[in-house]
């Protein structure tokens, strides 16, 4: 079932030299979309894609670079920065719109001569959301964070009856999505602790980031006209980190019945680039379920499924404490996971969100839901990490954490790799945790 | 507090003398604005204003009628079928835009001639969505729906402790918001009754209407940045009918532990005309509670609020089944409630969202919850009126109802009305059940 072509040929080098390194995120192979304009100026926003430490700028490429006719429609919503129209083709016009760029940008391209002169490097670029957002849905397909934070929610029940059988989502704030680097305040809410009579409205005080993919919708559907597992590769479009910032007291004392709410639409991150589903093909896996457990109901199920739903990206959380900014330290690495312990795959999220009739749009962003690991120091969250605030992580500044301070970068990373090819990365999503606003 | 002037003269009637007809929704005291075009054409779609049974045309009327400068700019936004450049105007511009219309729709005016040529049925004309709604919220004030349906999933805890506290929401999805008239498509969804061993993915068996007020956010706030109360009036702009269509079963096995998705994703109706808060302004109530129940906490506080918050609107749900049209027998009333009863005032919806530092944007929809009365016979959901679906309720046809059935047609109604004052309508929130699609 899988589709490789040579634009995944792992020998594939590009006259962009710094694409060749091995540590880069962008390789040839990569090539992922985001939305750019030169920093500091008026410029319109337009898409580029990363290569290397550059950004070909497809505006400029549009313009310059020579482009079949079928291609050149395309660049030119790219080029006037709507990215939602492109996301909207038909797979096959993505695919040949990916081979096209890989072509140009291999050594010993007929177009480098023109389209050197179309790169901006992306220590110079200002980054804007890749594309225009509808709606934000967040699923909670990281059974073992389902568990952990399960437990300690309701000790008795930490993983409900429905949770093998559903993937279980709820919609989140769309308004509220910001990119890689935007300051996050942090959020005023009614805090109720068991020691309380009463509740208060005060400054947060467990602060918290998840560790999540985000999957961007490709093609959408009509309202009442569910998706098919068959079908879902055309609706696929790609994956850029998400940091889904929580108040665990706001959320503690507001969540029922109806599920968080304020905890989480004050700030979700995303980092820039959209990796697409293509460029992530060599590194699918086979979808399984533990014995024991069900397998999906048959709506949830299909061959290429089992064959290759699931995805081997390694994921990380990374924290740089204002005193280690100070003191000239890095970041500080919290934790690694992997996207393959997802209990639900991306088919299965979208196809989900569609049963009912709920028309998708090109550009909807399905969180993952928080991608820990089976081990406690694998958890994607300051909650799991510090086993619910009661044992705080030592950090390497002589700092302790339980839950995120004023000043605290947080930035989430993701790769996939293997022995002999380049690595797909996802570039960086970053926030730094600011104060109340008072007054 | 109350913010009364000539635009709210009970005595004052229009050159369009539908209008002045007592059971008229749409007198000179309402002009409520909607998204219009001719029926079958290609027009470009443009805002109206309701009066009687005729829309005014805004791009005709910003053409053809005399405006003052500062007005003339947003009739333009409007007559582009912007109707959220307008939400966002400052309160005395909306203010004053209204005063114009109402003094050029006014007996005796001079603007008669001109304006005469403006008008538009409503019988010939096609409704859209009024606005680009970016994000949909809904909240859960109605106090006496929360009990019972509380007691039907959770029989020994039915209102639950955060409830007097916090004013309940969670984010709904905007894309599937539609306009009365729409027909909506009975949902399929995984389904599991206390009986079955495991789901299935069916029809939904138990799907339902839910009678709510929807608010219009006028003025945004910036991301990071709350809303004091006594600002809020800046961030009002107006309420239409929600009806939140609900697949009960899905609902039940899906919500825990993060709300509500697939059992309401599915369609949301609204009526077409967005009443403002303008219109609105005589039905104002004191907000007050029940003895011994806690005041709200002082950011969800002012004196407006407990002066004026709360609204007397009148609501209705009327149903006519697939035999009563056959036989040509009207729809049945029923219940009738009233957003007196509500828990939490609209102003403390928007500010309570706000609260910690989510940003609302003009346009986006709050939904106030279902508005059940204190009653048994006024609940606001079928889920209410039949127990839970065990008392079918009998109907004028011969018919009985627990949950709708395919070919059910469901009407919202809701007007404002007093002694000697014409009364300010809502218009049709209507939709048609269809069967889910095979295949």
């Amino acid at each position: 079932m899988s589709f490789l072509d040579h634009t995944h040929d792992p020998e594939a080098r590009s006259w962009v030299a710094c694409a060749n390194a091995p540590e880069s995120d962008f390789p040839l192979q990569n090539l992922p979309y985001g939305r750019f304009r030169r920093a500091g100026s008026n410029e319109r926003w337009r898409i580029g894609v990363a290569i290397g430490s550059q950004i070909l700028d497809l505006a400029a490429a549009a313009a310059q670079g020579r482009w079949q006719p079928s291609q050149q429609v395309w660049l030119q919503a790219l080029a006037e920065g709507d990215l939602n129209r492109f996301m909207a083709a038909p797979l096959a016009q993505r695919r040949a719109l990916r081979a096209a760029l890989f072509e140009a940008l291999c050594e010993g391209s007929a177009q480098q001569g023109a389209l050197q002169r179309c790169l901006v490097a992306q220590s110079q670029a200002e980054m804007a959301l890749p594309c225009q957002i509808g709606d934000y849905t967040d699923f909670y397909t990281g059974i073992h964070h389902a568990t952990t934070v399960g437990k300690l929610f309701r000790p008795d029940n930490p993983l409900l009856p429905n949770y093998k059988w559903v993937p279980i989502g709820y919609h989140g704030r769309a308004s509220s999505i910001v990119v890689d680097g935007t300051p996050v305040r942090r959020p005023q809410g009614q805090l109720k602790g068991p020691e309380h009579e009463v509740p208060s409205y005060a400054p947060s005080r467990r602060l918290d980031y998840e560790l999540e993919l985000g999957l961007y919708v490709a093609r959408g559907n009509a309202l009442g006209e569910p998706i098919a597992m068959e079908a879902v590769s055309e609706h696929l479009f790609g994956l850029s980190l998400l940091n889904d910032w929580s108040a665990r007291d706001v959320q503690g004392w507001e969540y029922q019945p109806l599920g968080p709410f304020l905890a989480k639409n004050f700030a979700s991150t995303v980092s820039p680039w959209i990796v697409t589903m293509e460029a992530l093909e060599p590194y699918r896996l086979p979808f399984t379920r533990p014995e024991g457990d069900p397998q999906p109901l048959p709506y949830l199920s299909s061959a290429a499924n089992t064959e290759g739903g699931s995805y081997d990206i390694e994921l990380e959380v990374w924290l740089q404490t204002a005193k280690m900014r100070a003191a000239g330290q890095a970041a500080q690495r919290l934790m690694r996971s992997n996207f393959r312990h997802a209990y639900w795959t991306l088919a299965q999220m979208l196809v989900h969100h569609a049963s009912g009739g709920c028309n998708l749009q090109p550009g909807d962003l399905l969180g993952t839901g928080t991608q820990s690991g089976p081990l406690p120091e694998e958890g994607g969250s300051l909650l799991e990490l510090s086993a619910g605030g009661k044992q705080a992580l030592s950090l390497s500044s002589g700092e302790t954490r339980t839950f995120l301070q004023d000043g605290d970068i947080v930035t989430l990373r993701a790769y996939a790799q293997r022995e002999g090819a380049p690595r797909i990365g996802f570039g960086s999503c970053s926030g730094e945790v600011l104060p109340t606003l008072q007054g």
